[in-house]
């Protein structure tokens, strides 16, 4: 888990230029597709419960690619997704997240912050990241590395980090629509494992 | 543009329960599905080119509202969706970006970052702001209101506000592949302008 491929900053003549190209809709069918997908993704919910049915890793590899595509601070795209498939290391994740969750239910977050999950029932149990035949974990890189080894800043890292994780949800929606829930943060060598298992 | 309603928190009773309910497509349609989704994702670009041609409002109702559909800390929903589509508002939101903009490259970013800017070509000029037929202004709420009038906290809500923009992306992706370009926050009673200008 923690040796992670450092990649060079591509310099732009390293990168083939692509045309920009689009589809314009006629506005009936652009009114179509803005509603059919509206109501697709109005289904989503934030399950605590999951099944243990296997997924394809393709469409696994196509939600990370889409979640890929997000624009970010100066174009840094500053995130690194893992697939983790293996029962032992997603039980052990599981334990670190919920020796973290429980400290924050009980002193961490506070009175106020505890009563308003209670109606979501919510808590620190996790039982879903033994289930789930496929965890993605989600890094905020806060800095890269430049040609040069240099530390190379990455500007609002973890906005863009937010904005891809709207958009894999959104993937997962399209073609897997049940899925996980979001958000807790571990650091690990610079970087950040956002779990989402706050959201709802 | 300064006033928006407060919306007091909806008590759980005032909430129906509309059931969860999902489709399960067959792999190979799984497959397919994700595929197209991110074909279709990785045309998106952040233009800083805008065509003036209308857009159906009901295509903006639908991108918002997807964007709601957004997970977020607590369910709390800290964002206010703005649509402006009055010229002078629109000019003026312009002058306001410009300016801080320029104070942006001149003065706060910094050489290195206004160096990593440089072959995306980007400056604070932002004619598209004045171009495009509609805007809409991104804010995220760092606290909502109580139906007792009190503060009420908003966890994690520059990550929320982030992902359902992702969403708001992919939704505009999927039926007017053409827009805009990310980020800059201009702090508005207690809540927050993210207009997406510095965004690639």
């Amino acid at each position: 888990l923690k040796e992670f491929p450092r990649v060079a900053w591509l310099s732009e003549e390293n990168v083939e230029h692509i045309p920009f190209s689009h589809t314009r809709y006629p506005e009936k069918e652009m009114i179509k597709r803005s509603q059919e997908f509206y109501e697709l993704l109005n289904k989503r919910r934030s399950v605590r419960f999951i099944s243990n049915e296997q997924i394809p890793m393709e469409v696994i590899d196509n939600v990370i690619k889409s979640a890929g595509t997000a624009p970010s601070g100066a174009h840094t795209e500053p995130w690194t997704f893992v697939i983790v498939k293996d029962l032992d290391v997603k039980h052990k994740i599981r334990e670190i997240i919920e020796e973290e969750e429980e400290i924050n239910y009980l002193k961490r977050m506070g009175r106020q912050w505890v009563t308003d999950l209670k109606k979501l029932r919510t808590n620190w149990i996790k039982e879903y990241l033994d289930t789930a035949p496929v965890l993605i974990l989600i890094f905020k890189q806060v800095h890269g590395f430049a040609a040069n080894g240099k530390r190379k800043v990455h500007y609002y890292n973890e906005i863009s980090v937010s904005i891809a994780c709207g958009i894999l949800l959104a993937a997962l929606q399209v073609c897997y629509p049940l899925h996980l829930a979001p958000k807790r943060e571990v650091v690990l060598e610079g970087q950040t494992v956002a779990l989402f298992t706050n959201f709802s």
